[in-house]
């Protein structure tokens, strides 16, 4: 039988890997790299150190390039499955050609491959294709929200309060759902105007260039929005998340 | 200056620790076990466990019984900030008495320190209060919510959908209030009826008991309420958190 390992590797520090994602790296007989190409090179070399520090020589790199999303597309949700479709059909290949027979093959995933990742989608796509057959195991790992509030030194969540997590996207459409709202994917500062809120943001969070901003959001709006920009040009990426929370009374 | 750790040290799995916190238990020169009594003796005994085999010679152990939770009040959340103010002065006691100047302290905390666990809230009441000064960092862990979806193999959250996360309590109040919900401190089996709805269960997760069911709602409800009551008497406790998908017009 073939095996692959999702590996879920962190937040961006190499020492967010657990032990056991470092025994499933040592594990691995071949791993798969598709690249997104000449962004975020920083995260691919980062991914490299971790493989070229805990793989178990003779392992293999098998790498392709990811396909381009449709960014000019408003149907979000089409753009986002036809890429996927694509990706999937990118990383079914490189198993059929690169994973032997009782080899493991593993995919390393940036946070918890749980957390707005697409990479469980696209393995189930391929298993339902049946082109190539294999048994698969996912290792979870720290994901930018718990990094994110570990750094700010913050629970997630408060007694008895639910948490809701969601994307930009949603946040623009609809607001904050709850008094604990987790943003991810937000290019375009969608919290600024929410007065009633308390904000903790983190860009490269675990990294060295990583960035912490927490304050009520009239007040750091214009900081994140400044040095998020000035960050993204300077380094050709960003990745960032943060904390709502609706203040207390007293300010809080 | 004194210098507290808070560690995330995983759900259950001594494999969930990452490089991070083996690193911070091997720099901890005491650590400080709030002892929950006779219940989760399981618990106490792994923690032992991980600090015998990451933590470096010579380091104490400082330990004291948690006050007891009065769990006949109604008033949830006074209950459980009178249980939480007594257990910071058991805590500051503990640090008071046994962490010297330019020592580390340490507490071991299940899961992800963020994820509805009071020991971030307990230090700063402590702090707040000013009787003992410390430093203190966060170390993020692999929360039960990141296990149970590697160990279901399942995304914890579906592209442009929003996650709410909340517990049994309110689960029983509101209902879901997404398509996705992961529930968690739930007794009474809160999500029976929710027809509409597919469940995947976990408890003891990353533990050698480690159970999981998943299923439709209406086809597992009584199985995993049966198997939750045996599995509670066979051992004195148990820790266990699902998510709810709404399931798709197909059935998924």
């Amino acid at each position: 039988m073939k095996r692959l390992l999702v590996i879920g590797i962190g937040a961006g520090d190499p020492d967010h890997l657990t032990l056991q994602a470092v025994k499933a790296i040592a594990a691995t007989d071949v791993f798969f790299i598709v690249d997104k190409g000449e962004v975020k090179h920083d995260l691919i070399r980062l991914r490299l150190d971790m493989i070229a520090e805990h793989g178990r020589e003779p392992y293999r790199i098998a790498e392709t390039r990811d396909p381009e999303r449709d960014r000019t597309t408003p149907a979000y949700t089409a753009a986002v499955e036809d890429w996927r479709s694509r990706r999937s059909q990118a990383l079914e290949s490189l198993i059929a050609e690169h994973l032997g027979e009782g080899e493991t093959g593993a995919v390393l995933v940036w946070g918890d491959p749980g957390v707005y990742d697409s990479t469980l989608a696209i393995v189930e796509e391929i298993l339902e294709r049946g082109r190539v057959g294999f048994d698969y195991e996912v290792i979870p790992g720290i994901s930018s929200i718990a990094a994110l509030t570990a750094r700010h030194r913050i629970p997630l969540t408060q007694v008895a309060h639910p948490l809701h997590l969601t994307t930009g996207r949603r946040l623009a459409e609809s607001g904050p759902t709850a008094d604990d709202t987790v943003v991810m994917l937000d290019a375009h500062c969608s919290f600024a105007g929410l007065s009633d809120f308390h904000i903790y943001w983190g860009a490269y969070l675990g990294t060295p260039q990583e960035i912490l901003i927490s304050g009520p959001v009239s007040e750091v709006t214009e900081q994140i929005r400044q040095t998020r920009a000035k960050a993204r040009a300077e380094n050709g990426w960003i990745m960032d998340t943060y904390l709502l929370r609706r203040s207390s009374e007293s300010g809080g």
